[in-house]
């Protein structure tokens, strides 16, 4: 028996949830919550955001209304243009029942050149497209030729809340979200994951930082999620099991008598994770970093299911590359690959935290069908269930 | 010094054709030139097109006039709905510096649940869109439910003859190229190759097959190509350096002495190869058949430079899957290992005529800013340089 | 500050250990320990070995005398020659600082030939030349022809406990483990496992398997992993924070104080993964299987670090392939795609459990250099530490 | 009908070459054929060895008696101890029918830190050991601390020729070919090439190299293959299809009608690529160099069959990396990405280069069973046919 964690007994008053006005009401709430959080050992960045790596900034465009529940959520990698000086980047596909573009590129040249866009699974061509006309009318204003560009679209399946098939993230969205883009920005149901779920709770985009110094250098790890995976039950936050908690809370609530039969393929869905760093790592040693973000999904309860499209990418902000490079070689500096184990940490603990921050910070929303997901803080409050 | 084979001197000439009136008429001539050609030792099949895989047929729709010259092929690989019955699939990328979408999710599931579009570079993202909609459109004809997509689009880049920045291939195009797609098919300068050049020459869609037995059953193995890379110096055609002879001649009628610097970097461009079999091999065997590609690039003259998108695709006609799996199991034949050469060696001698074929059957193109890409056949007899 | 848990003040305690008497006299313990341990949904097959696989043994052979505490440990996928009828497998590298050997022909074939020998690192070259001269052999005696085989040794680093340049591991410690092999066997410090190091205890060789119905035929999915990774502090046992606990019991008898430095690189070493199932499975599936081990290794308190060596091989029992393929096809069963979460879960829970069972079944063992590793349970009582 | 080129008719005669006696005598005559050759653009180095990357040094040892022909070559990639200074490194399976060991970790770290042996099918295990044994020796001389250590043995099929499975090449032959390590070395029926076959003729060890500068500072790219791979009849040597003119002239003077059946799959064996450079090139960089080796194999008629081990292993001498990185970072120069296409010309132009230099330089070799393979120069002599 699958079941939305709000349906049936509850699906009335999930369906009286004002989604506009619940948005954002309860980030004080939110940011306590999101504050308690110990995962590992490392420090967090000054805003525990992906662009505590200096010159990165994030930027939302969204549709909330009726059963139009999604967006776009842009990544940009550097303060100018990218496409200009590019940046060191990898590609990572942990389970690829997914639809990213732009990744083929990134592996074989280990750059990145372009904003990387989230968004939903059938709004790909038209983002990837609406890259394309940014990225030529940037190069136009700073009088750069372009004739090849390769555009960063990811995506998750946001079908559950979302009427997909209308496809309408447009240009426009995308070009907002760009020009919203900032170093502080909103985590949740905003953006490319206004539409997701996450443990069958609202899911969506959530950020965090580690940071650590190498030879009395600072370096950054930054991670953004846009989370749309997994059952209720496996959800753990910091160690301690929520989501089964939740789920006995719910079912004595409702006057469930669980089933016996264990289905695993509830853990539908995706998860995108963007690293950033200031570290000077080559293209191998920022996909040996890549590799380490299932290490903080398993901790949150992730199995990396079937249908999951599960995709990391990562860049640094260190060595940037020219697009017309004149001399046959460049001075760079380049990590030492004995030191990459606190890079390794950086990224698992980002991204475990991450994944928590979409949980924590995301507002229950009503969608497409009348489905509703409902945020972690809602269903905890709702279900008496004690936290974190 | 970089030439365009009919710069200069001949840029006036060439100038002087009509793209309008030059197409299709020498298709004889080509044909012949074309049935003449001798690569391997396999048996060609009837029409030796990838549609000798029966099921399997392709569609072309581009513009053609002034600095527009480009297009989109789709090769369809079935003849009912793919996304409802999918295809075994494999993709290789042999040089990844392209922007193909799709091939995440083809690796992952080996399958392939959609038409394969192959486009210009900057077109990706509408193309892509195109065949969301165009199976959204399908799926709801045919009454079947479908919320996630995985369209598949190729690209070269075909900015030296075309205005690419215009992306000026839409979904009424794609719709188009799918509707016209039928067994048989034109070649060279056409759909999504009509901005294509190749070896310096006029490139784009080229195709041919092979067929063998295996225990009393005929197999067949289809490539169709879109090719966009290579120096004029390095075309072999069967064998023969007709490109070296050609850029001797070339020199000589122009008088143009040598330069003694050897410049490999004019190797750009892209070559796509799409591969097709009705052999009930795995997504293991398919991707293995796929890297045998490279053998027929080189023979023809490449050398998979550094600029290039050499991409491959490919799909069985074997063992359908259907989108909705009841059943824990399926019965299926697979292909005995040791069986592999000899589709090997089809993919390799395919992939070569493919690539021939292009050059053969491509007829002189004038473009974007007036540069020009010769026809083979063309050139041939312009700088009198006997052929093959 | 780095610490060997035994080391300084408990050093002489450990020291007075004899390796030799403690082994194997807390099994019953042991047992009800891990009895206890309730890892994921799934049912655990009879013996909670990898060996619940119909056909699969284990068998070990060591030396635990002085500075040499080393041996092998011989999966046998078969219970006949898997040269003659090979096994569909899949390898999987996590974290390629290894040596492990056979694994690209494993990849290209998706094919088993061999029995999966697991031993120390500088003892691959003796023990694959081990599996060659049994394989010669068996194929003598079967008079089968055999010019070309793909020995199959993987291998962690027990250097700690073991004087590792000795390279004691000879064909006849191979050929005692492959005669040993058997149904039931023990885990802990044995075999390929006698030296290895785990979370700073004292690691070795720990099995699980998971069962689970599909249309109502039984299937199995075991594993059985060789463990020499990670640090005390990140041990995780079934949700409980046992390595922590121990480190605090640990410094507060020993009156340190801890050191505020965090350094995640004592987190060497490496874990190898078998995955033995009898699903009908390609190579493709059973590599997508090996990918979530590390969901398993993530939640015992795994980074995948930098210095780790974490290779995942996988087989199947099912769709067994002849040496010699006369007939062109072959008919075979193929696992549905959409089943393939159960299959998913079951390698996680069977990895977590199998790390486990390692730690909970290994006897402090003192070794090369008078290095101590003490075994969880004897470090649990020791400490007064409260179990799980 | 598969047919070794001189079984049956020609058998006895090939019988009466005297193996021992045939060896190194027609040196100058293979000189001078091997300089005749054209391939490509680029300039040879001094040697047209991959000794001409400064440093670089090559060693053989063999046996060759009787049954027993088979032997090892050590590329040695620097003068001082590999593993205390490491090279930058990739490796790439071009087909993975093969058990060389090592490239799991080459490939996770990007790093060579051992001599690179080549030698037989079933004598991997024993070189790999004894590479264990001279690098814990050398390091021991050196007071370096060892305790890991990544052995490279590359290997192909030499059965038809040797008694492959009396693996008798041991450690005294592998510090032989490590201490006759030299600047100029043997090619042909050489070190691990001694029973190797070549396009149904004798193969063996081949080498060439390819200069070019770049912003005024001269590069080298070295090649060495150990080729044993192919059919006779789709040999070309340099554009000219010499095989197919060697199996008719066989024919002829056997009286032998040609089986209309083709068989492909006689192209068994396998080929080793070793690339060395002193190019400043990341892991990336060298693997993509690596994958335009099949561009040259392809050239002189491989098809990469399904029974070979296609697998090149590159390395560079520029930014050696220390064992011990005491600081966070290193300062190194980088190639410019968009400088490739020169080392992709120089690795297909050598690679090609190489094989022809392997089959030229091999005298005709008689061994296990009475088989025999005959050079290529005492074939065109023996069947009349006019060379190249």
């Amino acid at each position: 028996m699958t079941r939305s964690i709000c349906d049936r007994a509850s699906l009335r008053a999930c369906g009286e949830a004002q989604t506009e006005t619940m948005r954002y009401t309860n980030m004080n709430d939110y940011t306590i919550a999101a504050g308690r959080l110990q995962i590992g050992n490392l420090q967090k960045g000054a805003h525990n955001l992906i662009t505590d790596v200096a010159g990165v900034t994030v930027g939302h465009a969204d549709v909330a209304s009726g059963d139009l529940q999604t967006g776009v959520t842009v990544v940009m990698p550097t303060p100018d243009n990218v496409f200009v000086n590019k940046c060191v980047a990898a590609a990572e596909v942990i389970n690829g029942f997914g639809k990213t573009s732009g990744t083929i590129q990134i592996e074989e040249l280990g750059q990145l050149e372009s904003p990387i866009a989230l968004t939903n699974t059938l709004n790909v061509g038209k983002v990837s497209d609406a890259l394309v006309a940014y990225m030529l009318a940037s190069c136009e204003r700073e009088a750069v030729k372009i004739q090849s560009f390769n555009p960063v679209v990811c995506e998750c399946n946001d079908s559950y809340l979302n009427a997909i098939e209308k496809r309408v993230v447009d240009e426009k969205m995308v070009i907002e979200a760009i020009r919203s883009a900032a170093a502080v920005f909103e985590q949740g149901a905003v953006g490319g994951g206004r539409g997701m779920s996450c443990h069958q709770l609202k899911g969506g985009i959530g950020s965090a930082s580690r940071q650590f110094e190498l030879d009395g250098i600072r370096y950054t790890v930054g991670v953004l999620v846009q989370a749309n995976y997994g059952r209720l039950e496996d959800l753990m936050v910091a160690g301690v099991p929520i989501g089964s908690k939740l789920r006995h809370a719910i079912d004595a609530q409702h006057d469930i008598k669980s089933d016996n039969a264990f289905d695993p393929s509830i853990d539908k869905g995706s998860i995108i994770i963007i690293v950033a760093t200031d570290l000077p790592v080559s293209h191998r040693q920022l996909k040996r970093m890549l590799r380490r973000t299932t290490v903080g999904i398993a901790r949150v309860g992730g199995y990396i299911g079937h249908g999951s499209g599960e995709i990391a990418i990562g860049f640094s902000t260190a060595n940037r590359i020219p697009h017309v490079q004149q001399s046959a070689t460049r001075d760079i500096k380049l990590l030492s690959e004995n030191k990459m184990d606190m890079p390794f940490r950086a990224v698992a603990e980002a991204t475990e935290e991450a994944v928590l921050h979409a949980l924590i910070y995301a507002d229950t929303v009503v969608g497409a069908e009348g489905h509703c997901r409902e945020g972690l803080m809602d269903a905890l409050k709702k279900y008496g269930v004690e936290g974190f």
